[in-house]
């Protein structure tokens, strides 16, 4: 691959060379990159804000991580946001920090990823700001999104009764986080072996290539439901159920058998002796939205497309409880991925 | 000072303690931090998105510069991008990556300037992310704005006879910053060292806790003035004056003794022998507004306080110049600060 130094480009030729493929397509978007702000129009709706910062070393690996992939990953966590809320992405800016041994080639690789993400989900790149840094990769993505005031969901609405959606299938992204690290693993102490990925295309995309659920929130939008409480799984469902739990005042019960869980994050699962309850629960990045919807929706939530019902909302004082197969209940716990411990 | 391990309070908890203070003063802020997304309401204005990334060793040292002031700065640097769209700063959101070698207490003081310079201006803290880092600190902050469609200020409007004006005065902060690098040096050879400030109060404090002009947005609104054309000095003035007459296919006349300089800064350039105008070229981090006002608004534009007229917008094929007193031209070069070489 070429290699043109950052350097030839200085840094606001550089922005410019990175964002000249991307054009406005939102009519929300009345001016983009090239000024001190860019310039959005909302006169009907409200405005969702969400930001990410994704550190190398913390939330990524160059070691196997593409850099079209982390551009693409990137961009969808922000839009997984906006979905959670029940809103629509519509923008973003990206800033990047970037030490000398990267490329110019490197980043337009970053930037294509982006760019598909924005694509896929009609999203328009409006600022951003690109400096030097000292160490690694540093992204930086604000994404800007909107909704009907009356559609907009809260983590902090749930009620006694509600069913708990998920979407999805859990810990497929946490197995091929495994399966990655294992593999670098292998490499560092053999530089020539090659990587073991056969049969395991699916949770290595869902590590590498997450997807952000536009889908459900369409369908959601066209059989009418509104669900009374939304979040997104980033963190493991054991944590977000815990923040929809804590932030309604109330308790829920998740069933064990009800946790929807693909057939290649289960072999993974046996294959590095772990617990695969505890995978789906804990695992994070998948991505998925889990909320809870009235009762009374049960056929009708039911209808969407990917969607299972895995519990359901109590009263507070009764906690918040895995029920396993064996009808135990045990507390849940919001061990959820700390990158601060 | 007492020192508090960023891991006695982890990811969410973290986030949760340094935000508390912060209260919601704006009507456009539904909602702040807690959820997925913040939640803004802009029925009838139009909305101004900005963002920047700090990085330390790059855009801050903190051998010289306290974390409050670092927080405040950080603040302020985007509230400058609004005003520079003649617009009004409401809201931000902060993330920031961070080492072990940060305690809690030190985060307290980074927001307590950055909550300092929000209650300055009317801003609301209503999101962000908090990370580990595997090197120094990171922070990045999303301005949201507001302003009303007809009132807006891009960079590429400027009309040939308009008259080119800036705020407060150039080249303080830049000497601020040899004075701090200065005594840096001094300390490093010599640790028993006392830094010699006395009498450069005024340049350090442009270059520590730089102002955004949110008095001159109010002035020229009071007076009427929608100025055709402005930037906000960040990059040094040659490098603003070529934005606004490139975008605007114009050109340029800047009268070298038009240029407004505070006596401490040319003390401090005759003590370091510089070349004045160089520095108040070139030196960037000024944060005050250039603007381009029709020719008829002379004796309005110089009511408000604060505001010099410097030159005038002439046609592209006149080039950008600068006029010395002894009225030879010299080309402007947008040296600007380029953090990539």
């Amino acid at each position: 691959m070429a290699r043109t130094e950052i350097a030839t480009y200085g840094e606001f030729g550089l922005i410019k060379h990175l964002t000249e493929k991307f054009s406005l397509t939102n009519s929300s978007s009345i001016k983009g990159v090239g000024d001190d702000a860019a310039v959005l129009e909302y006169a009907n709706k409200q405005v969702l804000v969400t930001t990410d910062l994704l550190l190398e070393g913390i939330h990524f690996d160059l070691m196997y991580v593409p850099l079209k992939h982390l551009g693409y990953k990137s961009a969808i966590v922000n839009f997984s946001d906006i979905y959670a809320m029940n809103g629509n992405p519509k923008q973003i800016t990206v800033s990047i920090g970037v030490s000398k041994r990267f490329s110019v080639e490197e980043l337009e690789e970053l930037y294509a990823g982006i760019q598909l993400a924005c694509h896929e989900h009609g999203v328009d790149l409006v600022g951003g700001d690109t400096s030097a840094s000292v160490t690694g990769l540093t992204i930086s993505i604000t994404c800007i999104g909107e909704a009907e005031k009356e559609k907009i969901v809260y983590r902090n609405t749930a009620k006694e009764n509600d069913l708990l959606c998920v979407s999805g299938n859990l810990g497929a992204a946490y197995m091929g986080l495994q399966l990655l690290e294992r593999e670098k693993a292998v490499f560092a102490n053999d530089a020539s072996a090659q990587p073991d990925f056969e049969g395991k295309d699916y949770i290595l995309q869902r590590q590498l290539r997450p997807e952000a659920r536009k889908d459900i929130v369409k369908q959601l939008d066209e059989k009418g439901i509104i669900p009374t409480s939304m979040i997104d799984i980033s963190d493991g469902l054991s944590s977000e159920v815990m923040h929809i739990c804590t932030q309604s005042k109330v308790g829920c019960r998740v069933y064990e058998d009800r946790i929807p869980i693909d057939y290649q994050t289960a072999s993974m699962a046996e294959e590095f002796n772990m617990n695969l309850v505890t995978a789906a629960l804990n695992g994070g990045e998948d991505y998925e939205l889990l909320f809870t919807v009235p009762l009374h929706m049960h056929d009708k939530v039911l209808e969407i497309e990917d969607v299972k019902i895995i519990g359901h909302i109590c009263k507070e004082d009764m906690g918040l409880c895995l029920v396993t197969r064996d009808e135990q209940e045990f507390s849940l716990k919001a061990q959820g991925w700390n990158s601060l411990q």
